[in-house]
């Protein structure tokens, strides 16, 4: 993971434009992705998709021709989406298109602005206080012309139809953090599931610029999600961060959360707000599709956020791996969370005598997996999934299901219609 | 306000009578007010209206003839109800007909006796230990006799039938907090809500005295109440209470709290309990109306409560204001509360393109306002409330209520039918 | 109940056999009891009814010939279903078969072998430490021979057949609270439940060996029961805990917790859990019986738990009797938990008229009486039952119980079919 997130990494990303269409490649190496492109023009519900942003070069020269300012070291040095400019201007002129964070002078921040025609740069605050009055030179080498817009598709065909969504945004230049980790879980974590014999559920995989990225593919195809998740912000050091559904309270919700209370680690639990990534798409009114959104620290809430600080420096290895494991004990559930009926349902069935329990009363050894036995047993009358089990006894869903395969073997449960 | 208690505050009120007659009629010299007689005898349900009963005058002098207890000093010094009296008799035999706070010696009790023919005093307990023994002569100049049962009714019609019940009572002689405040506050309220063009609700004002007033209106009206307030104790400085109807989340339940969670300053809430004021009646199980009472501290919780220490000092002006303004604030929930369709439900339509919205990404500015119409957008399903989206958003309903007006205005929600 | 404890505690009891029967027959010197065989052999469900235990004696004499363990000090010093064995073997063959509490030394352990044919002693750990090497010899003089499982059962008919389960277990040896408890308390409880001229429910009361007790029972009779409780551990002097049914909120466990929390002592609650005692039976989901269980501590929490130490000293006259009232007051909830309808729904009706009311305003005095004659008379709409104006009230059943039998005295409830 920490290989793609470094060739990936000087990449200028926008939400069009070949910065996406090179990472793409970059996965498409990784796993059996799909690149469309879908034309500047094309109607996708209220948005229309706009122009292909590319960008070359850019730079400020200050009255005495130095470049103060250049893409070249960093392309957050560049409003995302500028539109071409070459032109001198007095300082004070130029200071209308000038970002800077005051408040964390050492740092670049990342601005864009995508749907009103404009351009102005980024640099940081101390930068901006040393420049002396005169006339600056500045560059914008980009082009904003009818094209595409490109996104990336990851079909896993599993045993039915029923589909669960992974989706990522691709948007981002060289930020590491915001993007690029849930980029490179995403990609591995669609390597894991693809070398597994069997899935029961399809697993789409989108690699889209946010916002319109979500919008198009939402517009442009049939949707049948199960249960979906949007993935980011995976490789910072703080803890697990869910955000619900809107719906609150589907499989989804509850699976994450199982996994989530399982680690024994502490995490943050937020109900769904219209705002964030591209949840807020999947969870418009008119879909209201079981999706949350499973992170590390939320977006806006670590200081590098959005800034030159988001570098290779600020993700972790353990923090991605453990991102992935977590992810997969999420699929984990989805894929093992059946209904069952106890075959036996008047009065326990002997367990000792199949095998399933110590025979000797008063030894505690075995004492979980036994408990786990008897909480299937309890609970299996048709109407309870394996969650069910899992939140109500308050042991892992891996033990539950164990439990339950072993039940399975000896002939005490069926799966429930 | 202050004028309309600083009047009223001398009169010497009853359950029936002129002192509750010449209350009203200072409430009609501001708003449109009714005033009904029912006459003594009227059935009404359980209750028979009682014989009206009026004061004149009346004391106490001590065995040296001097006045050691006067009406005339304070109207709380007779037992509310007394039958007529005038005989000599021993302080020992005396004794049994007053009525004093030793724990509070310097104040004078306000108690009644209206279902029991009785006869009696309050007095300060630092008179009543002063008394030396002999013989006192007592009168109590007063008539019990058939008569009527006055009350007052304000109907503010609006477009709809649907009501807005305001009900507060006028039975208390030289009370300002419990129920002066009331009478001023309800006054006041239906003054600002006659003054409007529009109303989406009627609003009907009840000046009732205290059980059996809203008995007798029960009894003898076709009751359609949407939604109801009781009103009391509104002057003095403490914070909000309010305490739920009998159905516990009512929409006027739901409005209370939803401003007062919104004015950010702390309040108290608190669940039905079938003893207080004439909610008691309206929420008894034959009509289980949606009537609510919003107060500040609540009756009994205060130590001038029901004594002569709840004078013209203890109700402030800003106080007044503050529950008026309260108590607007919940009418505009309720005439502001509907149900929305977001004509663009799938993924968000473009704020920007409409001048909703901030168009370059990053800014800051206006955020709360943006926020609210994404919640309006996200909810507005055709099933979620204004007050819905306000309650899940934790943002106050004035906001949400301008956002879904600036959505009406360009098209992108319809009125939920 | 002292008594009956203190006469059962020598004797050896188990799943099967005399020491079970010994046992009913003391019990049924004081109540009703049939007392049930069910021959070895008799499937039910998916258990077999095992072969009948009995123990005649048990020792282990040292290389020198004295007797170091003996059944006659203490009949826990056997493994409690021990097949018979008389042999001579070295001290590492012996320790095989030993059983002791290495951190509590000078307890004896209680432990089984029910379902795996085996033998052994249970000693004091002091004691192991204590042997010399050398030849021991064992004798356990115990028959596992074709018999019967024996039970006791108790039923005091009712004025319906609508059945209160109790249940608790009578297959553990010299242990006071871990058995004796419930056996002393629930025949206690039937002796003053059968001196009643009248109960509204029939009691069934089962005085069984745990789990192949309750299963045959369960399996070879016509289950009817509306509510249940499983009593155990009723002699110490811990809180009560109360556990509930699988279904969590049934009557029963409502009026458990209705009657703990009017007691003012701390208390405990737990929800189902699948394991425990005979309530795993009755809330298995084929039966999802309502029954709970009501212990003080639970087993396995207090440190004289199956040893040598829950003895005499260990149970209480006070406990017992504070046990048996909580069982009697939560009867006393079952008994008179119904639904009325107030006949004067509209508006309070005029309590002082039936001399059901103070009389004069401001007297404090029967406060908590007419608090609960407002409760039930505001919720007695044919839907809300004295439970459900117990619980809403946050007053005791038993004032709420009399203040219903007050309103129905005067005419102003009936009760709701």
């Amino acid at each position: 993971m920490i290989d793609l997130i470094t060739a990936a990494y000087p990449i200028c990303r926008s939400i069009t434009g070949d910065g996406v269409r090179r990472t793409l490649r970059m996965i498409q190496e990784r796993i059996p992705l799909e690149i469309r492109e879908v034309p500047t023009g094309t109607q996708v519900f209220d948005w229309t998709v706009p122009k292909e942003w590319n960008i070359r070069g850019a730079w400020i020269k200050d009255p005495s021709g130095e470049k103060i300012v250049d893409f070249q070291d960093c392309n957050l040095h560049v409003l995302n989406y500028s539109v071409p400019v070459h032109e001198k201007l007095p300082l004070a002129e130029l200071k209308k298109h000038l970002f800077t964070l005051p408040d964390k002078p050492d740092l670049i921040p990342y601005r864009t602005s995508y749907y009103k025609e404009a351009w102005g740069f980024c640099l940081r605050h101390r930068t901006l206080e040393s420049l002396p009055e005169g006339e600056y030179e500045v560059l914008i080498d980009s082009t904003l012309a009818d094209g595409s817009l490109t996104y990336g598709e990851c079909l896993l065909p599993g045993d039915s139809e029923r589909e669960v969504l992974l989706s990522t945004h691709v948007c981002h230049p060289s930020l590491c953090n915001d993007n690029l980790s849930g980029i490179a879980v995403m990609t591995e974590l669609a390597r894991e599931l693809q070398a597994r014999p069997r899935r029961r559920y399809s697993y789409r995989f989108l690699f889209i610029p946010g916002t319109i990225g979500s919008i198009t593919w939402l517009a442009l195809n049939e949707v049948k999600i199960d249960h979906g998740l949007v993935a980011a912000n995976l490789g910072d050091p703080g803890r697990f961060h869910y955000k619900k559904s809107r719906r609150g309270n589907a499989e989804i919700d509850r699976a994450v959360l199982a996994v989530l209370k399982a680690s024994g680690e502490p995490f943050g639990v937020e109900e769904f707000v219209p705002f964030g990534y591209d949840e807020r798409q999947y969870c418009s009114p008119g879909f209201n599709l079981a999706v949350g959104s499973l992170t590390r620290t939320p977006y806006g809430r670590y200081p590098e956020y959005h800034t030159s600080a988001d570098n290779l420096d600020f993700v972790k290895p353990e923090a991605l791996e453990g991102s992935l494991r977590t992810y997969l004990a999420v699929m984990g559930v989805l894929e093992g969370n059946r209904r069952y009926r106890n075959l036996n349902p008047n009065c326990e069935p002997q367990l000792g005598r199949r095998g399933l329990y110590r025979t000797l009363g008063g030894d505690e050894s075995g004492r979980a997996r036994e408990l786990a036995l008897l909480w299937v047993l309890n609970l299996s009358d048709g109407e309870h999934s394996l969650l069910d089990v899992t939140e109500r006894s308050g042991m892992s869903f891996a033990v539950i299901r164990e439990a339950a395969d072993a039940l399975l073997e000896v002939g005490l449960l069926e799966e429930a219609p």
